[in-house]
This record gives C-alpha cells, structure tokens and sequence, in this order.
C-alpha cells in the first residue's frame, strides 16, 4: 500500500513556501486594489488558480484576475487589466489568450494578472474566463483540507504519466477537472478506480444531458454552468492512457507512478527501415495554444496530403520549441513509377469520356476493365516524398499565423545528419509508463 | 453502317466446309448407331452445340451427345460411352468434364463424343451436360435463319473483345447465352443496345424469381429448365467489358470489333518502379477446367498472403500454357524493418496482457496508446517478397491436383533475366479493344 502524505510531501509547499505564496498574493492585491481606488475603478482582484483553491503542487503560478463590473466595455476593461498589470509586474509581457493579460515574475514565481467580467452561476458568460472565479468559489466550499490531498496526489499522478494540463499541447485533464473528479467520486483512489473500470466515455453526472449533446470522450458538468463540459479539453487517447494507467496503479501500487515524466531529450536519426522526414517553421511569438492549434493543423494538413499522393502513413510526431518541427514516417520514400487512375464506373455515361481522354497512348497500361470500374495506369505525377511534402502546404491555409511563414519551411532527412531532433526523441521514445 | 453479312462471310463455313461437316456428322451418327445396335444398348446419338444449331463460325469443333435410358447406371453409362467414342474416334485421349468422355479429331477437325442421360424439360437433371441436347432441339425451334446470323456476328464479337467463352478460363458468355439473348432481344443490334443501356445486373426475363436467387452479374433464365441460370458463369467484369464495348461500337460501328483478338505474346520485364515476381507451377495434364478453377486459387491465396504480410498490393496475372505463371505486383520489395502491431482496445480486460507480453524492452518502441488502441512497434518478421511469397502455400490448399505439386514452385524476378513471359505478356498489354 502507498502512503499517499509520504509522496505527495516533497512535492507540495512546504511552511517556507507558503508564508512566500501569501506575501506575493497580499501584496499584490493590496496594490491592485490601491491602482484601483486611486484611478475610481469599479473592480475587484480575486485570487483564482490552484494558489486560491489550496491544491497548489510545488511552485505552483500564481493566477489573479480583475473582475470588473459589466457597465464596463470589453475594450475598457482589457485596457485597464494591462495597465493595472503592468504597473504590479515591473517584468510583465502582454500575452493574449481569450483577452490580452499580463504576464511576469515576483521572486522567481510566475504570475498572471487577467481582466475578467463579474458573471453569477448559470448566466451567460462574456469570455470563458469570466467563469474561473465562479470555479474559486465552489471548489473552496466543497473540498476539505482532507480530500485536497487527493486532489494533489491525482494531479501528481496525471503529470507523472503525461496527461495533466488542458493545454491544446497536452489536451488532458486541467486542475478543475481534477477537483471535480474528487468532489464527485470521493478520493484518489475511487478516481483511479473509475477510471480503470470505465467502458467507452467517461461521464459525471451519469444522468447529464451533456452526453447527449456533446461526443467529447470525457463529459464533466460544470457544476458552476450546467450547459457546460468542463472536460472538453479532453481527446481520447489521453483518456484511454488514464485508463491504463489506472489499472496499472491499482495492480501494483508503486511510487514510480507518481515520479517526474521523462524530460524530452533530443535524439539523432535511427533507422527504422522506413523514411523519416522533418518539416521545421518558424514559431512566431505567440501563447503555447495558438501556436499549437496552428501547428497541429500544419501537421494534419501534411500527412493528408502525403496519404493522398500515395505515400504509406506510419506515424508523425509534433515539437515545438525554437522552431515547430513536425516528423513524418512512411514506408518508402520513393512512390512506383505507375499509379492506377481508378475512373468512373462503367454504368455512368462519363466513362466513355474517362476511355477518350485515356486512349491513343496517353496512358501506360489500357484503358482497361476491372470489376464494375474503367481504369488505367498511368505515370506518377509525384515520385518522392520530398516533391510531395514541399507542394503540401503551398494550396492549403496552416492559420492565420502560421501562413505567413511557410515559405520558410525545411525539409529535413535526419538520416543525412548527425543533428539530434527534440521532436525524433519524443517519436522514438513514445510509451506508456510501466 | 456495317453489313453484318459481309463481315460474317470471311467467319463462317462455305459450301465446302458446310459439306465436309455434313459428311463427318453422318459418318459418325450412323457409325455409333450401328455399335449401339450391334451392341444392344438403348442410346441414341444426338448432334449437339453449334453444329446442330447452325450457329456455328468457321472451323467449329462437332458435339456428339450419346443419350442413354435411365434405366442405365451412372458407371455403364460412362464405360460404354467411352468405349463408343473410342471405336468412332482412332485418335481420340479420353478427358474429363463432369463425365469421362473422348475427345479426338476428323480432318483435323475436333469432336468430342459424350455420354449422358436422357431427361425431359424442366426435370430433375443428373449431370449438367445431360440439358444440352434439350438446349439444341430449343434454339432449332426459336432461331431462323436471319436470326442465326445476328448469333454469329455477337458471337464474333464478343470473341473480338475477348467475353465469350463460358469456361472458368475466360468467365465470359457460352454460345447458348448468345443464341437465348438474340432470341429474347431480337437481334445483334438490339442485344448491344441493351448492354450499352444497361445499368447494374442483366436480368431476363425481368421477372425472373432467378433474379433474388442468384448473386450472379448477369442472370439469363434457362428456358428448359426455369431453375437454372444459363449466364451463371459470366464475371461481373465480363459483364462490364461488354457494357463498354457495346457502347463504343454504337458510338463507332467498325469492322475492327469483329477482327481476331490480339494473340497473347511473351514479354520481358518493363520497368513501372514496382516489384514483379513470378510465381510457376507445373501443369497437371487436366482438362483447362480444372486447372484453371486451382490455379485461380493458387492466385488467391498468393495474393491474399502477401496482403496479409503487409505489402502493397498492385495487380496479379494467371497465364497457363506448358506451366502456370503466376504474376504478382507489389509496389515494394522490401517492407519496412518495424511493423505497428495494435492491441486490443483498452476498454478490454485482455490489453493488460498484451502489455505484460511486450514489456521490458521486447518491442522497439511502445507499449503506447494510439486513440482507444494500446499499440507496440515490433521487429518485422518477414521484410523481402521472395520470403513472403515462399511461405504463402505452405499451409493452404490449393487444391487437388496443385497441392501436390507446390513443392515444385519456383520464384522468379524477371528483372533479373532478359527471358519473356507469356504472363507478363499478358499483364502488360490488358488493354480493352478500342
């Protein structure tokens, strides 16, 4: 049996820690509250995040929003969060995420200051960040000092096997997801338990009316707005490696499961017998979320194309650090010389057109009759997985700020160099934690 | 417009073919009457297939059906059917269909002496063979002369594009199907018309109940036996041939659609960047038949092993001539080193297993979770065609008369020698006669 205060001690604040936490959370929103009275704003700090709610893991971000009244324009109030932010963070940067906010450091310890509208339980909300304080508030009152724990072990747990965050990077499970899942099924271990018994999705409350609304692989009602599925965030895959993992856990407990996940590393090229490629970009500065909505379309984009020149899919993988690199691994790098044009049945009057246009020597085998259809063999318009991946995005839209910059993509053979690829790491060291 | 008579002429027999006919049906109905008196057997020769119905073209081989009482045993029917075919026949080898019969030659001509039973329309039948004097006596009474002659321009025709023909070799229309859709459609003109209109299955009549039970692509009722369909041989490709065709000479009637088919001709490899290999079997000394129906399976099988062990399949090609060639084409020769095998679902208690099986290093990569699947990428165990192709008969059965014989195949890369193969022949030039 796991002792569950024995891991989660190294890994939560200790005394020191917290006395820090408060004086960084006073004193910020001391000042805030002073910028405010002085310029006659009507607006209040409020601490939200895992600082706010008690579930803080170690050196945890500290996360405040201004909450502004709704006589306020959405353009007066994204202004003054900035100017209130920048004034209580000497080292802020202007982020933007659902508005623009404002982001810095006080000793060392992240912080974020974000403007946000008052809002009440169950009305329509203006940004769905308005909502987190709404979060603050019922996860106080309905979690005890005791199932908190739980809370930071199931948190533990969920980074630890590479499924915590519901950053489109990650899409896992965020820190309200983890203290709705305590609140309603009881502990960490009744989690885990769900989890490794769950056939199909995963639903709280079984009776919810999301279920039927939504096709999303977890469905949590938001208890603070009932038309909403505070796990959307959530794909399949991590919740089938929740699944997994679970089962694991509960068939032989061992602390590993709750160990720092391994770092990604950079590796060089290892052969597979197959073709590996790198696509690089350049990533422009903007937050992790847009980037990686944009970058995981790019990669989309570019393994459909691959796929519809012919090429035999295996697998791709996304990094971004400096740059974006997407990998791609297919069978072959080089295409038959010859592709059969599958044309149109022989019952639909265009295949006469399909045998006039194929006929004369156009083609490099019939036009000939297979099954019901009209056919020939043709030579390959692409051969290489170089030519096919360069035209993969030149017709396609890969974001909005993505676009700008695909003229700018490398095509890499990682095979023709000894360069180690974050991205290769990630690909050849895929596994679940055992 | 064409005249069918003059394209029909240079086809069909002269008087002095039609003569030398005449003379070698009477010699051999009278010769087998008289063994049969002198004999004592109750059996009557009777003139059958294209000879009998006046439908025949030029050099057409003569059917002589010797019709036995029921009273007869299957066994004396079959020993003294024989021993006839051999008085009447000096050179006649004796083959085997659905009975023994023999088969030899007069003139240089080529007949074929068969026994069967005497049955009446639309009754129990005991061998198919038996129906086909019923089929003649039919077509006499449903033919007249102008019609016999649209028999013969569909006939050569379809011999022209390569469908007519109902043995398992060719899967196309036997002459009787010719003969009922010229008595049902009217003449050569309206039978084309009716293919070249023809959306999905050819069904006549309309009404048939054949139509629900039979799954074949064209289904002609048996007017002497209403159970049976007389176009059950015919592909759904035949079918789609003749679609096309007939509808490109109503476009452009020419004189071409009636010319000899090309021949095949061996050939040697050609380069399409692909992978071809040659698979030969020796020849039983069977009827086509019977070759043919296993050397389909051997096909089959070939195809569907290597399909199995990953390679792209592209097309396959059957030539029998002195061997069997197999032809097979896959887009690689060589497969990647790594094969993705995926788990089962991890809703399913069984993916714990399949992780204890492949932890600790036994994969090269995984185990890791792919959407609901758990996943490992293992090792390949076969890589290279020749490897594949050598295990694909091992354990089947390719039948009877092949089965013995596999330890016997051999594997060829054309690539590798400057020889021509009938097979390949074949393959390159498939090509629909435009």
């Amino acid at each position: 049996m796991i002792d569950l205060r024995e891991i989660l001690l190294p890994n939560i604040p200790d005394d020191n820690e917290n006395r820090e936490i408060s004086e960084i959370i006073e004193s910020l929103i001391s000042g805030i509250r002073q910028i405010l009275d002085r310029d006659g704003i009507n607006a209040t700090p409020v601490l939200v995040g895992s600082t706010a709610k008690h579930t803080n893991l170690k050196n945890a971000d500290i996360d405040i929003f201004i909450v502004f009244d709704r006589k306020f324009s959405e353009r007066q109030m994204e202004s003054i969060g900035l100017k209130v932010g920048h004034e209580v963070l000497p080292d802020g940067i202007e982020r933007y995420a659902e508005h623009p906010y404002v982001s810095g450091h006080i000793q060392g310890r992240k912080i974020d200051i974000v403007p946000c509208f008052r809002i009440e339980n169950n009305t329509r909300i203006i940004s769905s960040v308005d909502r987190t304080p709404l979060h603050t508030e019922y996860v106080l009152s309905h979690l005890d000092e005791k199932r908190r724990n739980d809370v930071l072990a199931l948190k533990l747990f969920m980074k630890s096997i590479g499924v915590y965050g519901s950053e489109i990077r990650v899409q896992g499970f965020s820190g309200y997801v983890c203290e709705l899942l305590v609140i309603n099924l009881g502990s960490f271990q009744k989690v885990l338990e769900r989890f490794a018994s769950q056939k199909g999705r995963l639903v709280i409350p079984d009776a919810t009316p999301l279920a039927a609304k939504y096709r999303s692989p977890v469905v949590i009602e938001d208890p603070t707005d009932s038309t909403r599925n505070a796990a959307a965030a959530i794909s399949l895959e991590n919740l089938s490696i929740m699944k997994i993992e679970s089962r694991l856990y509960l068939h032989s407990p061992s602390p590993s499961f709750f160990t720092k996940p391994q770092q990604d590393k950079p590796l060089p090229y290892m052969d597979r017998g197959t073709c590996i490629r790198i696509v690089t970009l350049p990533k422009p500065d903007l937050v992790d979320d847009v980037i990686y909505s944009q970058a995981q379309r790019a990669r989309k984009i570019l393994v459909e194309h691959i796929v519809e020149m012919g090429f035999h899919y295996m697998d791709s993988e996304l990094y971004v650090g400096n740059t974006i690199e997407i990998m791609i691994e297919t069978e072959t790098a080089v295409l038959p010389a010859v592709t059969r044009h599958v044309g149109p049945p022989v019952d639909t009057p265009n295949s006469m057109a399909f045998i006039m246009k194929w006929k004369d020597g156009k083609s490099l085998r019939g036009p000939y009759v297979n099954d019901d259809r009209i056919c020939v063999d043709a030579p390959s318009s692409v051969r290489d997985i170089e030519t096919a991946i360069s035209s993969a995005f030149s017709g396609a839209n890969i974001g909005k700020n993505l676009d700008p910059v695909k003229g700018k993509a490398r095509i890499i053979d990682p095979a023709l160099t000894d360069a180690a690829y974050m991205v290769l790491g990630k690909f050849y060291s895929r596994k679940i934690r055992l």
